[in-house]
């Protein structure tokens, strides 16, 4: 193993966030399961749109938000996502790079527009999310760079791979040339629904090897045992993954592994404003914590942190620099 | 004199804003004046954001935010500004009526995009502007519907349509059929640069009548008549305006008229974030004052109220219902 030029590198669907507030009569109105994310295609982004309230733009992309963070803790990271070169795609790459993160990705020059989300943050502070993959669509093997897979220390993938169709070959791609290069690999479960889609293949990745390290929130973990036995599915990971790592809200996380058990408590918060990004911050703060091999309780406490900080405001990106949160706050950086 | 369809119809200029919070030393190494807003062209926007941090858009543009503000009060509004039918302008489109404000036109499908603003928030909130005017450079009294204007209760014009080569043609036009159809006319300076550039100009539109009612804060007063003396150029301003309205950040606002001189105070706020938009939504609430004929205290404090909501947030339009916050502050809607 050679050493790391970047500590992670992160592969997910580029995609444009489009937040609103609004009230749980617009969810409603449009039957969207609250709190997930449902793919839409373009006739329902249109009627979606048309009727939602104004709006306030970012970039967004769940494993995008993670390696941001992860660039804000002070890590040296790479992304790796399908933009189109239009305007929106334009801001995409400007804003992924000026948050100091690698990003060669070709954009596509046809096809669908660069993909974007319309996300509703409801008065409780719920995100729910509709997206239109757009150019996501067509992330393909050929995007996997083997020498920039091989010289980061971390691979981190996220499950909504498994929507667009050829990028979970990228995704397979990637761990392979990463294991090759005895690098970790680190994947996100994203959605219930997600896991819903994709169950078994999830779990042939875990238990066949294919990746490591394991993120998932309370309801996706329930999705992928199929049981509301916390505790039992719990056991169940501990089995399947290297590394689990369990969110569970205002209850915080659980990280298992060989070594045992850990409970770590979430970091208290002001007011909840806007979910969007909780979790990819989180496993910002957790994998950057792994980087820095300063354990997991510390880890998990640097997952808190940040998953605090992007929860207080609109926005599935950090709106301070989380290398002097960590400071501040006493935790490793 | 018929009803008016309209309370108040808003041109001026259609501005995307691309908002980043910064340093001092940001503004310094690209010599902009702090706090103003300067015209770039495209070679200076590209280097500008190619140095920027990763930002958060939204729709922006000085008399927009100021007829969506007028529409979250509850007027009935209606909005003159040039996009592109780009993704961007898409974007602009949708938010302006997605605030309930009537917008029909014809956006350009050739030329420079949709414009947009490069707006740096310091740590002390200011705001300093960087226009690239894009498709606005394109509005021309070809865009004034003399219907739409003749059946609106106020027109209201921003200064910054003198930078456009034909915006000011649309704009005397626009007073015109206004004036014609009995209704009042309202300008705001826009800013101290932009009186420096158009004082002559700005002083014959005063003088000859083409407007009724000038909004200025106090750096465009003393560029207007070129003194620092205030109560100097207060009473200047009086003699030249029907109505003048001078605001003066914490300090409050000055109302000058045929009646006297009337000041109220700032509305209090608990920490200021972002000064864009102050002015654009100050002269919302004093519009909306007016048009509810509620007296130039009332108007001064609903302006207050709308210009504290503003520089509490990052952007230039209101996070909350304006209706609602002016009832629960007892004032007039």
């Amino acid at each position: 193993m050679t050493d790391a030029k970047f500590d992670v590198l992160a592969i997910g669907n580029a995609i444009f966030d489009v937040l609103v507030q609004t009230d749980d009569g617009f969810l409603a109105r449009h039957e969207m399961p609250k709190g997930s994310m449902s793919l839409i295609d373009e006739a329902r982004a249109t009627a979606i749109y048309r009727d939602m309230g104004p709006a306030t733009e970012m970039s967004g992309g769940s494993a995008a938000n993670t390696i941001v963070g992860l660039a804000s803790f002070g890590a040296r990271t790479a992304y790796v996502g399908k933009i189109k070169d239009d305007q929106i795609g334009k801001m995409y790459a400007h804003d992924i790079r000026a948050a100091g993160v690698a990003f060669d990705t070709v954009p596509a020059t046809a096809g669908p527009a660069t993909g974007c989300c319309y996300v509703l943050v409801t008065p409780d502070g719920e995100r729910t999310m509709n997206t239109y993959l757009g150019a996501a669509q067509n992330l393909s093997p050929a995007d996997i760079d083997p020498a920039a897979i091989a010289a980061s220390r971390f691979v981190y993938l996220e499950g909504y791979l498994w929507d667009p169709k050829d990028a979970k070959d990228a995704f397979v791609k990637a761990a392979a040339i990463a294991h090759e290069a005895e690098r970790e690999v680190a994947l996100t479960l994203s959605d219930a629904f997600c896991v819903g889609r994709y169950r078994d293949e999830f779990l042939e990745l875990m238990r066949g090897g294919t990746v490591d390290v394991v993120f998932a929130n309370e309801a996706e973990l329930s999705s992928l045992y199929q049981t509301s036995d916390f505790d039992g599915a719990l056991k169940q990971l501990r089995e399947d993954a290297t590394l689990g790592i369990v969110t569970r809200s205002e209850k915080g996380c659980v990280v298992v592994s060989n070594d045992g058990v850990v409970s770590v408590p979430a970091f208290p918060i002001s007011k909840l404003v806007d979910t969007t990004g909780a979790g990819d911050l989180f496993a910002a703060g957790f994998l950057f914590g792994l980087v820095r091999q300063a354990g997991y309780e510390a880890a998990g406490k640097l997952g808190a942190l940040a998953a605090a900080e992007v929860i207080q405001h609109i926005g599935a990106r950090p709106q301070v620099s989380l290398k002097q949160l960590a400071e501040k706050n006493g935790l490793p950086v």
